[in-house]
């Protein structure tokens, strides 16, 4: 199974105004989508991926694209060995240094498709990794005519369950008119955005994006959830905005009330701080984002549940594991989601259903982004909160060309090649 | 890939009488050939795996048989549940208890074959399941025309390394005049069965065997190995033989002299006070067999480094999840061995090739059994000590059906069904 092609294709899909910690939402997602075309014997097949679609990320998939063919799409050792030298700085035996290398392999002046990526090899390595990995194994799966699940150690559960993932929101994107879901930005709109979460897709737990109003109010919205859905689990993530004195506070009028707290605040020192003062399990998606960061957390008891996230974690491999890792230490495993598109929820099923100590529902950004998806329907549905593990082969999901080729149109008709909620909430509301 | 058969063929095959700290090994190992027979489109694959022959063992596995046909070599989800639940006494919807279970299933009068297994079902399902995910790992490279390290996340490294496995040893055992390798019984005899080791096979790391003189006697001979082999890391593995106070005193008269320290002493209180009173690494494979094992060893700071085996740890995925374990929690990982032939060493190739973190060299019992080897010549071999990762498809061996048929009839002459070490030394030294 050779690699003959890896194509990347940046796209851009709507996305509603949902308010966060560093600022709202812009009118389009930046994603961008993986084809791993293959040949063999009997024909080859194209793998699927899906990955952020910042300038950077970008940059690095097409300067693998044109070192990548006839690489086998089995060996992901040798690609994954690619990625980490190139984003390393070295190629061909001659070592550039991590500096120089994105301008000197991209052929792009400085500058043309905005800065420079921060150098910081081993983390984005273990990104770029991710797509091409989920792109391989599906490759592989197809080819072999089993679902991904298997060959990430078999499934433990046939569907994962979501949480519905709750968004201080604007009535909708300024200029546009309200979208279907209208306003959130007090407690009576999030319950009213949970019912219908909950109508639509049935979930059984619910978190709420925080850090966006002063915590009381936020706080309020929680109370008002606890008593909406006595029986859901629920979480709020402020997204490490929350001061520690503020977090304490905040804990005391907590307590009993929700199934974690993910992200109070920021680092381990102020993470172990909040921990120590509630019995409330801390959850993490920032203290914690590598093997690395495991012993440090532990040590402090700064955490009790680490939310894994393929994209971030270097694959679908690498998320099965932190399964063991998270199992060995004692944690439980929730996972991360960033706005995506249903190839990323394939993936996202396939690895949760593959990972036994999976403990929590997992997030996702999916009901907001559903109606531009780039995978034909019918492989992806919710039933209860949950998803079932898809029944074809690798990620079990097609990709509907016709509607890649109208986000890819979307993309280039706006120009835009990084995220920046901060900025987009300061050019509405200075 | 559907499964129509799973074979399992016990052989027995000859030891030297290798010292440990239980005894003396029998004259033959007791083991078991694994093949899981599959079909499917442009013919079937059979996969190879290999295991101890212990009847608990042999009895599981052949009550597995009965069940296993028409299920998907692909599905290791389904297997290993299949596995769970029978050897913790459920099936077809009826649970019979662990107690039960083994003499219902078997259709043996208890005692037939020896004693019923001791129940612990989720220890020993992962070493049952471990035999049959080797063999699924194997057909299905075998399928894909890849090698197994490839389903594992792709190689790190194109060859292994080996540490050479001094054992005390008598000149042959009783009645069989002495045997190729001589004794070894003392400092010079565990020397020149170590000069003979490298020179045969080129280990650059030396691992020996404890337990079974007096601990000054095995210092003494540590020394010596060490003044011959300058250059080689040393290991020596009492395998928990000695009292706390004699580890104490050993660690004084080891240090600087160690790679690391095996199994001083039993349990996460003992090794904790002897690496409390080290700079040598501990190492283990008896204190932490399993991830619930790695908390308690990791709050006490009782090792360093974990010996993994995937004959234990649930399979070779799992193996190489142990891997992704330790770089958390900062821990070293190295790999056990027990008595095998050239099936397993091809399994821990491939799983040693695919883990980042292995960072020690791994053991090998393979010199002291390679001579009836039910693999065909070629596949494997050392060269500095290394075993290349086979290219073949697969594990990349093939089974030898007329020695697997010789040693099959060894099996079944000799009337034994258990490995008993201690019984074995005492009949010889009473
Ligand atoms: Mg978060
Ligand atoms: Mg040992």
């Amino acid at each position: 199974m050779i690699i003959s092609e890896l194509r990347v294709t940046p796209i851009a899909f709507r996305d509603p105004p949902l308010l966060n910690a560093d600022g709202v939402h812009e009118p389009h997602v930046l994603r961008a989508v993986i084809e791993l075309v293959t040949d063999g014997p009997g024909g080859g097949v194209t793998g699927l991926g899906e990955c952020t679609g910042h300038a950077w990320q970008l940059d690095w998939l097409e300067l693998i694209a044109t070192r990548i063919r006839g690489m086998s799409a089995y060996d992901t050792g040798a690609l994954a060995r690619l990625v980490s030298e190139l984003l390393a700085g070295r190629a061909d035996g001659v070592d550039y240094g991590p500096d120089a290398n994105w301008r000197r392999w991209s052929g792009r002046t400085p500058g043309s498709r905005g800065p420079a990526p921060v150098p910081a090899p081993a983390f984005d390595a273990m990104r770029v990794y991710s797509a091409i990995e989920v792109a391989c194994l599906d490759a592989q799966g197809r080819r072999a005519g089993v679902p991904v699940v298997d060959l990430l150690g078999g499934r433990v559960r046939d569907a994962v369950p979501y949480a519905g993932y709750l968004f201080y929101k604007w009535a909708g994107h300024p200029g546009s008119g309200d979208d279907e879901w209208g306003a959130a930005l007090d407690p009576d709109g999030i319950v009213a955005q949970a019912e219908r979460m909950v109508d639509h897709y049935g979930f059984r737990s619910l978190k709420l994006k925080g850090g966006v109003f002063p915590p009381d109010e936020e706080i309020a919205a929680v109370r008002a959830l606890r008593a909406a859905f006595p029986g859901l689990p629920l979480r709020i993530d402020p997204n490490a905005a929350w001061t520690l004195t503020t977090a304490l506070a905040a804990v005391r009028e907590l307590e009993g009330v929700l199934e974690y707290l993910e992200d109070p605040v920021a680092g381990v020192d102020d993470m172990a701080a909040v921990a120590a003062a509630t019995s409330i399990p801390l959850a993490t998606n920032m203290c914690v984002t590598s093997l690395e960061g495991v012993r440090p957390a532990l040590e402090r008891d700064a955490v009790r549940i680490v939310l894994g996230d393929h994209h971030i974690w270097g694959g679908l491999r690498a998320s099965v594991a932190l399964g063991d890792v998270c199992r060995a230490v004692g944690w439980g495993l929730s996972m991360h989601s960033n706005s995506h598109l249903g190839i990323s929820l394939a993936a996202m099923t396939h690895a949760a259903a593959a990972t036994p100590g999976l403990g929590h529902a997992c997030d996702t950004h999916y009901p907001w982004n559903a109606a531009e998806d780039v995978v034909l329907p019918g492989a992806l549905s919710f039933q209860d909160g949950s998803v079932r593990v898809p029944d074809g082969p690798g990620l079990g999901v097609q990709l509907d060309r016709t509607v890649l080729d109208r986000l890819h149109a979307t993309y280039l008709s706006l120009g835009r090649e990084h995220r920046d909620d901060k900025a987009y909430r300061r050019s509405v509301t200075p």
